[in-house]
């Protein structure tokens, strides 16, 4: 996940009919491979709490910023022991273990050991696919779960899982991305002056939380400005295939971010819940603060989704406009046309003026032998357009509406 | 915000499809940039609690009203520590601080510092995005957020927050507005005759919060003006894209409306729930009838919501109507004509009397030869004419319907 | 309210396109001026509890009804004093109070200080647009709100506010008509043998409440004869714009009847959660009914609602319908024509038999020497139009569906 | 009711659209005369309670079945006294009273009297429109509604009401039809085998319950076949306006017999949260299986509704599907004519070779005098058509999709 | 239920229209004959707990496993008396007995009566069409119903019963199909490493609530390829009436399957709410964990449902595209030869040059007397086309968009 592509600040390029979208087949699609799908195929039937490292995960890295009022360390470590044994040696001091990558299984089991997660939580971390939410474990442990979203220059929607373990001076992270929107918590510990050095771990758990709901708006800013481009282009009247597959899937999207929150929102209600001794009232005001900021990210969601509807309208309304227009323009010509055709037909008729007896039929015809004819009928003739133009333009057909 | 443009009295300009609709790109939007996206964005990642001055705010103005039942005094402090001395020397009185503008943050510090109120509800102030909701410190100060609303020229609904804070014997408000709907509440205080003089700050609060339900009916009238409006050109058979845009857009906004007036709902609900020693019998009752106009105006929202759900289909079935009309007018021409063309057709074949050989034809196009042959047939055209015109006029095509 | 309108038994003529509907401009609106819009606009920021006379109230008219099991007494006061005098020296008798019209300030204040009612209850009742509630003073004293409801000859549902207040030996009624759907009640104590004449003034509360309910279904038969009315010319293919602004408007209504009922019923539901002490068990039992009534009016509302969205899809599949008829004539006419056409052109050629230089041509249309050409050419005309008959025939194009 | 026609065995005749439909009108109604509507209006601002026989009620029969775990006894009583002094000298003994019709109101209100129930409960039992509900009078009476559906060969949903009353020896029910879905019960208790002899009354109550719900299955059954008949219609292309009618029709009966099962789901579900001793734990058992029942036919009503939902599309795209094949036709026709015409129109102008001073004009129209002028023509023509039926085949509007 | 079918890594042929869709008719059915209606049917009006066998059950086949932490045996038992002899030998041992297939009622009703099972419980068991749920008899003794489902290469949901009864040392399980998605439960056992062995009976009933569970999701990721297929074909313009068919089918599949996973969310909470004597803490922990992913099942079917809508959009947006594609090519060849008729027309007529009286009309059609009067206005007639062909590229309507 990196941070460039949602920011909104960048404009994003207008999605291009003409151009391929980004995958193999140059083409959208409403319903795609659901990541939650693929990630439970191959766990069915499997013993709970079996640990498996989903492929395509990255190798682990580890880091560890350890700090307290008066200390500050950060440094990757290459080695887990090495920081473990820090960890275990600095028991007054507060850390947090952030390990980035799956792609370890023994190690991931050590992890789990030694910091006493449950395996089933620990089933949780790993499959990547998990709803935000909250477990205690006893007063001074928690596991929290979030999911980090993303606007990928591809225009969907990309979320990855955060998994948050608290313990009494420790906050053990877990996530599958070398990068991520946390950098600001970091940079807020490195300043030295954050509240982060000063509360309980528990009030990290709640920076990162915070910071990764407030991430959720650059996300929903891209969605907005595509949104918006779509919109421009339906309002010049575009109407192809591609323009309807677009809005239908970003709307897929946007509901499926409502979908993401609903859970986040519920997860902070329940922390909000918790007794006192557990998440103590002093950090409860801030996670109150979170919630707003929930229950925001929901309206806005559900704020574009209208907006995605009324597109569709718009869409099916332009599709039937287009039909008109065309309509009107066979309906002008022809309707000039045929009545024209129909006089100059009358008079391509071989009545015969004359008589094959020899006489003279004075009725048939005598048009034809007047010798202002043809300029009379051509007058007429125009007459018949005249009339018609004046008609059509009275209702209104010959503007551009 | 102006109170005047929601003065329904005040007869909207019908919106023009030819005029540019004050949008510098001369185009309606259904979606546009949110103003709490837009807040949102730059705080991302900050310390929570870290002020901010949103940009674009105003410098801010400090204004006092101070009163008892004997004493009334209103003026504009230039300087806010003269403001603060003749609060705090004044305690036996009530106070109202309004400060409009925030756009000096020492000011805004010293402002939350003095009045001790909590860094994250401060952010909330500034943040100016802020849902309605009611918040208690402790028995004697509250925290409530309001929406003010109003309909602008450009018909779109425009919401400003107004933040109260209550303490023992003053009520602190901040707008980002020097206008604002208020100023009913202060002529009440200054005819020296109010309920306001007698009760305590919590029944300012009540009235601020009153008057603001109150200004959403003006702000719905105007809404309504403008949908019948709309409504109007509809039933006048307008159909271009630019009306379906509009109908989609005030749609969007009366849906953000009832978002707006749900949380202040909720939020006084919440206020008729505490507890008899924070907020009085003798105000709730207040209170109470706040609640019935705040559901009210849901359902008048409700009501709108449902006509321009109408709107819409009535727009659709008139693209379609047109559509029928312009068929119509198509298929009677062709109908009409295409068969006289063949007739005429007919007539203009050469089959030849006199054969080669030197034999006649006889039966080759007799009619060419008839002496009445041309006006037999011009009256059989007549007559085929007029059968189809009473067809159709027997399937009402003829008439306007 | 008039009574005799929504009767049942009368039949309403059925809506005509042709003839103006009632409203002065000869249109119907989807959305029209609400009246709880129009009462809102008055009282912005006006002090609550403030007194206000809806403009077009009328003048009040005062009728009193005094019984005991043993004692029947009707008749209209012209001098509120002398009502007032005889209520006071009768504490042992009931009185049903029923004040018609408030067109009178000072009267009105005099009776809310009278009979102690709170202003902002009496600021409901003036206003004439508050939803069904129930409030409690105390033990004696209920304040009640019913909606009368009415189908008008315009075709639209008129509401009118009924507002009851109970004392230990009184009810208090106010309505701003003179005539109204009450009288079955009076009509029952004027017997002399109803149980309002044994139970308290709470059981004369129940039994207005009761009629009210009741007279939800006249209105609601007369909602169904109407969208009968508007089903019939659907069914007869009718598509006019002017149908489908009716049943878009008869929706809206029948959506504004539900949310009429819907509070009915919660005031009814709210009523029988009182303790025992100010609603007594054997006068549950009866509101128990008006209960059972209420949500039998909602489930016939929503009945209602639905056949209305079905009258919307047939009305668009109508629509459909008729466009499909036009392009079939269309279709039929120019496919068997255009051909027809297209071979008399081929004979209406001028290839010449005689080449320039002399020779003959024989290749060049020799069927227009054939002395059977044109008799074998008819044929051949007639028989295109059969085959093409029969074609439209098998597709079913011809017949009329 | 005739359980014979609900008979998922006996195939329903597929609706005709030629065929009259039952009604005296010959069409279908969307929206048709509730009777719950009827029933009301006679009822409108009557006394509470007030016994009322709807008209078209039958004569009241009443039948008898008397039993304990050695006696068996059934018959049909024409004198109600009798009937009640074998019940009241067989006190230890239990017993079924049923009586099928209303219309004797003196031995309505003797039954009333006699089993001391509560006039409001009569008129619901008469009124013939109560959802399904129950009441307790005290420990040993419960009043339960039932409603009993059948799908009549009108194919609309008919429901009548199973009113029963428990007492400690007996259950009493009144029904408004000679025939019910009830025998099952009956031939339960002839064998002399079922649990009913053995259990309280609360047992057959519960009996009677269970098989009206049970009853529900074939109603339900007969609407699925319905519904797939009208199905295989649409999907045979049919889409005339009956057609539609019919659907939406059915829709509406379905959301109809959802709104009737409701209510007895919520009756069962607050019989089984009555306390013990009011309705044992052994016969709540057996209310739970009921409620799995109604869930399920709740259920299945829902599963019906997305159907008829589903076929208002597959209808509506199959009116567009119809008007896209007309189009083809017309396209096709025209295109390949149209430009033909042209070309035989060409050679039908009368440019002239002779100049009228001598000369010749070579340049004017020398295909008409080229020995195989036309020959080439045809085939030029016959090209033009090869190439357009290519372009129309590879565009796949040839093929009949 | 074969798993082989349901395996996403298998690709399911893409449905095609030509071939029949596997049932006889070789049509696709919107609504189909539900196995629920079909059941219910046959015991309208049964007593309660009559047991039942539905026709076309398999014969039982009783499998035995039995286990401890030392010692494991699975063997397939012939004799029912030999397999509760050994059951009953072996009280210190777990027992899993699995009966596939019910048709021997005989059979049925001794193990109903061996092992205590209720009579109405015995007969949700046979009927095969209960809801997941939950019920205890007693502390040791739970009876739970999971649904299994697959969906076959009909394209269908296919689900089955799993009746689980738990006892202190034995699980005793129905299923009426041979083959079940159980194996890895199986296999577990065997491995002689599973949990299974340490924890209660209760453990295995959660192992086979979770496979059952984890046996959504290849039902699912069936279902999700199959719906990429059909979208697959719509983007490629597919608007054959089997397609839609296809897509309401399955959109009705995917919400029968949301309806079959919502009970088994239901049932799973409510185990978690039972007291911690029936189901203690360790075990909870497991279902916490089958609640995750009931809900994640849900989401993603209301994730399919949605896309599946969007598909009906697609659809009909296709089937306009396809209409506007018919009309463009219809107005282009019509607007380009109709007048080109018309001009050809025209230079066809028969004015005649000389007067009959021997003067010459020099005005009438000097044209075709003109030496250049053919190649100019072949010039013109390609002049009118080059300026139609522009005007069209110029709207857009000569690419294929």
């Amino acid at each position: 996940m990196t941070s460039s592509t949602s920011d909104p600040a960048v404009s994003i390029p207008l999605p291009d009919a003409d151009a391929t979208n980004g995958s193999a087949e140059g083409r959208i699609r409403v319903s795609d491979r659901d990541a939650t799908r693929q990630a439970h195929m191959q766990s069915v039937g499997q013993r709970p709490g079996t640990l498996q490292i989903h492929p395509g995960s990255l190798n682990p890295r580890l880091f560890l910023i350890s700090y307290d009022e008066d200390f500050f360390q950060e440094r990757e470590y290459f080695d887990y022991d090495a920081l473990l044994a820090f960890v275990r040696e600095n028991p007054e001091r507060r850390h947090w273990i952030d390990v980035r990558g799956y792609n370890d299984l023994p190690l991931m089991e050590q992890i789990m050991n030694d910091f006493g997660l449950h395996p089933l939580q620990m089933e949780d971390v790993l499959g990547d696919y998990q709803r935000a939410k909250v477990e205690i474990f006893d007063k001074n442990r928690l596991f929290m779960v979030s999911r980090m979203t993303d606007f990928t220059s591809q225009w969907e929607i990309d979320d990855d899982q955060l998994s948050i373990f608290t313990g009494p001076n420790y906050v053990l992270t877990f996530q599958d991305d070398y990068d991520d929107c946390l950098e600001p918590v970091r940079n807020r510990i490195r300043s030295g002056m954050s509240h982060i050095l000063r509360y309980s771990s528990l009030y990290l758990a709640y920076a990162l939380t915070d910071v990764v709901l407030d991430h959720y708006y650059p996300t929903m800013a891209a969605i907005g400005d595509y949104v918006e481009a779509l919109e421009d282009r339906i309002f010049h009247g575009r109407t192809d295939r591609r323009m309807l597959s677009r809005i239908l899937h970003i709307k897929k999207d946007i509901v499926r971010f409502r979908r993401l929150v609903y859970p986040e929102r519920d997860k902070i209600a329940e922390i909000l819940r918790l007794p006192d001794d557990i998440v103590p009232d002093d950090i409860k005001v801030f996670y109150k603060d979170c919630y707003d900021h929930a229950i925001q990210a929901m309206d806005l969601a559900e704020s574009y989704r209208e907006s995605v509807t009324s597109l569709v309208d718009l869409f099916m309304s332009n599709q039937s406009n287009r039909m008109n227009e065309v309509m009107k323009v066979l309906t002008i010509i022809s309707s000039i046309f045929i009545p024209l055709s129909f006089v100059v037909g009358l008079y391509g008729m071989n009545f015969q003026r004359e008589n094959p007896n020899g006489g003279i039929n004075y009725l048939n015809m005598p048009e034809l032998y007047h010798p202002l004819g043809y300029p009379i009928l051509i007058g007429v003739l125009l007459l018949i357009v005249i009339v018609q133009l004046v008609y059509f333009y009275r209702k209104g057909w010959l503007t551009n509406n």
